[in-house]
This record gives structure tokens, sequence and C-alpha cells, in this order.
């Protein structure tokens, strides 16, 4: 097959390792940004230009952050490309979805959405919980860098770089564990630690403030703002870990599915090729891994032994 | 909407409970057992007299064991009621599922079969898991009592009743957590402990002897055989908690599903009852849960907010 990467930070890195690995043929990437090589000596190119190669390109995977690119990126490309993305601004999902599914229809291509680990495989592992038991199930995130918040963070004018960690808060974690459906106050299920190297346009207490009130990230929650030089935030972001959990029930059932990994995107790529390698199955439309049934990641003969 | 029950032992008492307390309509009990009855009052009838309630009944819960009822009891049943069962045999899935799709296509019904938490959501997670880490899943069952392996015990000639405990190796199981793509005799990961019942018309020799040469359930594993009196049997019936965990990955990167419950008929029959409400969302035909896109369970405005 023939891939193609939208955007070149650190989940396009990752998809582009995982695409060389899997012996499956990489294009080229696509990126807004100049004078970028890749190490790899994959084929760099403009963003504009990808239509160039819309006859070259089976599923352009798309890199950008939700908040900023992935909105209009992503319907763009989808009138080119089938495409794939990791979108994950859940107050938002409706109008990605329905945005992509008329884009889709109109270009006849597959739009595979919110494809990662969360959204995506703990996704379907809320839904499941949610009607076997019942009852709406919780998701714990970290210790770990969250890409989004890191972005958002990004996008908060004064701030030059910025990395942000989400810390569970251990005690209302294993309230959750021992009885999901005991009521935990949505806010105060993790910390938030904001790290930002300021670009000195605005000082500090301005761009806080400013931090605190952004809706759908970090307004309402548990968040500490702290500046730092480069090199440290330098240090900081070499800590790609991450971890995550979704939980149902009580004592009389319970249900629980986390997964653990070195490198957040690393793993996310790996999720985005597994659904990616189908997307020639699908009709045109816009899909979440909610919409596409397991058993369509595997071929026929391999499905029953994993029954 | 209208449910039936075939078969009347632990899970036929846990589906007529889930039934209940769902405040959907159950029509009757059916069962080939004389002289039963429900402390419900849920009516019971004789296996043979279902077709009558063709037009009555929107899906059949089958509820029979997989070793001697489901194969012949689910195409029988799917001649007039769409049918949901718990089928476990592995090594006949394939056999089972097409016998399903062919009565399906015939009577324009609908069987989803395998539906419970082994196979069914661990069915999920393993496909979901082998895709995105490109690696054979490994699954620990227990400590707990396996339905199917004490059907398999008292199919056995010369058994009375009997019941059998799958305890994990904890030594592998760590293992597995650690790399679960390393060397992992399959017929070592668990110790299955049998207490059995005599009736008295053969020695405990030879029923030992059959036990051990059980295909697909004993053969090759590493197999404890215990003759105990009725009483003690009894006794032992009351556990009916059970476990499992799915596993995937190593140190770089690892996921986990695992579920944990005090009665797991119950359980299963919130599965099977999750699944069944949604038979007619499908055209006629046999679905495992791996053919269902999990979307499908709940209503499209609910869909989002799980994403």
């Amino acid at each position: 097959m023939n891939f193609g990467i939208c955007g070149y930070g650190n989940l396009g890195r990752s998809v582009e390792k995982t695409i060389l690995n899997s012996g499956e043929n990489l294009v080229g990437i696509f990126t807004r940004r100049k004078g970028i090589e890749s190490k790899y000596k994959t084929p760099i190119y403009a963003f504009e230009d990808a239509p160039n190669f819309a006859k070259d390109i089976d599923v352009m995977f798309m890199c950008g952050g939700s908040q900023e690119d992935l909105l209009w990126q992503s319907p763009k490309m989808l009138e080119y490309f089938n495409i794939i993305d990791t979108f994950d601004t859940h107050a938002k999902a409706k109008l990605h979805r329905d945005n992509l599914q008329k884009q889709a229809l109109k270009s006849g291509k597959v739009a595979i959405f919110s494809c990662g680990w969360d959204p995506g495989l703990f996704s379907l592992a809320r839904i499941l919980f949610a009607c076997v038991f019942n009852e709406k199930p919780q998701t714990f995130w970290g210790k770990g860098v969250s890409q989004g918040h890191s972005e958002a963070l990004r996008n908060i004018c004064g701030v030059e770089d910025a990395v942000q960690f989400t810390i569970p808060n251990k005690t209302l974690l294993k309230k959750a564990k021992n009885n999901s459906s005991c009521d935990i106050e949505e806010n105060l299920k993790h910390e938030r630690h904001c790290y930002i190297v300021l670009n000195g346009t605005r000082s500090f207490e301005d761009v806080k403030r400013d931090i605190l009130n952004t809706e759908n990230y970090f307004k309402g929650q548990k968040v500490f703002v702290n500046q730092v030089g480069k090199e440290e935030l330098e240090r900081l972001k070499k800590q790609t870990s991450h971890r995550g959990v979704v939980l149902a029930g009580d004592l009389k059932a319970k249900a629980e599915f986390s997964v653990k990994m070195k490198n957040n995107t690393d793993f996310t790529s790996q999720i985005m090729f597994a659904y990616a390698k189908i997307a020639f199955k699908l009709k045109a439309g816009a899909y979440s891994v909610l919409d596409i049934p397991a058993a369509w990641l595997l071929e026929e003969e391999n499905l029953l032994k994993f029954l």
C-alpha cells in the first residue's frame, strides 16, 4: 500500500517509522514547515503540493494537532485522499465528524477519525462497558504528556514552547477501581502540570490567565503552570511515556482496560496503522473506531482463532 | 421487547433475572427438563413447544451448554427466532458459525453467537491487540469455575455431577504481563481442578482416564481429578466467581483487558442482554461480537459522548 503523512511533529515522525518498519510504501511527508529533513530520507513536500499526489497515495495519515490543524486539514485532504486522524477534542467531535462525512460523500473517499488509544481503543472500551454495566465508565490518564493539551498551550499567545503532564488523582483512581459508579467529580480526577517557555511578548501572569481559561482543555480543572527555560523544557519533552485506564463496575463485577507505553506517539501510530490498512474495505464516509467491526481488521481466515 | 429463554441451568436463571430487572418482557422459558418451576413465576414450556411462540418472541436466549446443546439447539431455534448464544468450543466455532449462517439466511433471522466475556468481550480485545501489537495476545482465566469444562465433565459416562476450577499459573501470568510475546506453552498456562460425583456405573479410574482424554477441554493440559461427595460438590458449586485477563505487548507498550466477577453467569447474561437488544438492527445472518460495530450498541445521540 502507498501512504502519505501530513504534518511532521512527534506523531508524524512516529508514523513515518511505523510505515517504514511495516514494509509498506511511504510516498512522502507533507508539511507547512520549511527546511525540514527526514533522517530516513523520506521525500518532504509542501502541504499545498499534496493534491498532485492524489493518485499515488492510498491513505494520508493526518498528524497535525486537534486544536489548530485537523478541523480544517482533515476535510481538506479528504478532497483528494482517504485519510486517518487522531482528532481528540471531544467537544468538537460531532462538528468534525459531520464535516468529514459531508466531504467524504462528495469526494467518494474514506475518513477514519479519532483513531488512537484515546479516543480510539478507549472509546471502544467505554461503549462496551457502558452497555454491559449500564453506567458511565471512568477514564483516568497518566502520568504522561498529553499531546493535545501541550498543543493547546503552544497555541496560546506568548508561549514559545510547552509541554503538559497529566497526573491522575490516586485517591479518586482507587475509589473508581472499587466502584466506578460512585460519585467522582470529572474536574478533580486529574492534575494538569504545564511547563511553558515564554517568547517575551507577554507576561507570565497574562499567559497563565489565558491557560486557565482555555475551554475544553484547562478551564475548571486542577492546573499548575510553571515557567521554565528552553533547556529544561527539552529535558521534560524527552518524557514520552504515558498510560491510561478505563474502569467500570463494582464489587459484583468489574472490567478494566489499560494501556501503558514508553512512547505515546509511537503507540498511537501503531493503532492508526492497523486501521489505515483496512480503509479500502470501507465505503465512502466518515468512521470512528466505533463504527468499524473488529472483524474487518483481520483476514477472514485468521478471525476465528481469536474468537 | 419480548424475550425467551431456552435452557434453564445457571445461565438460564441469570438471564431470567437480567431480563426481569430490565423491565423488558420475558415470554417464557423453554426446557427439556420436567417438573421445573421459576421462583419468579415465569411460564415454563417444553422445548418442543417453542415454535408455537414464533410470533411472540423477538430474541431467544440460548442457555444450553456448548458441548451437547448449542450445536443443534441454536440452529434449531433459529428456524423460528432470532437467537443469541455463548458457544465457547473454539475448535468448533467455524462449524457452528457456518450452520447458523446457513439457517439464518433460510429463515431470515439473526443469530448472535459466542457472546459472553470469553468468547465475546475478550475476543474483541484479542483482535484489537493482535492488530495493534502485531503478535498473538495471551489470555489467562481464573481462578474460577469454567461452565464449559464443568459441562464437559458432566457429559462423561459415570459422572453424576461435576464442577471444574480453572487456576492460572502465576509464574507464567507474571511472565506474560512483562512480555506477552515471550514463549509460553499454551497447555501449561492453567491448572484444571475437577471435582466429580460418580453415579456408581463406572470406576473412578475409568472416568478419570476419559476426562484426561477429552479433546478441546482437558487433553494435554495440567488436570487434577478429585472424587467428592454430593454435599461437598454442592458447596464447591456455590463458588460462582471468576476472572480473566487478555494481555499484549512488552516494555515498550502494553495493553491489558481484565474482568472479575462474583457470579460468572450473571455477568455473562448482562453481556448477552446488551447484544440481544440490538438484534433488530442486524440483517439476517450469523454474527459474533467481532462482526458488530460497537456503535450499534448505543443510540446515535449517546455515541459521541463515549468517543
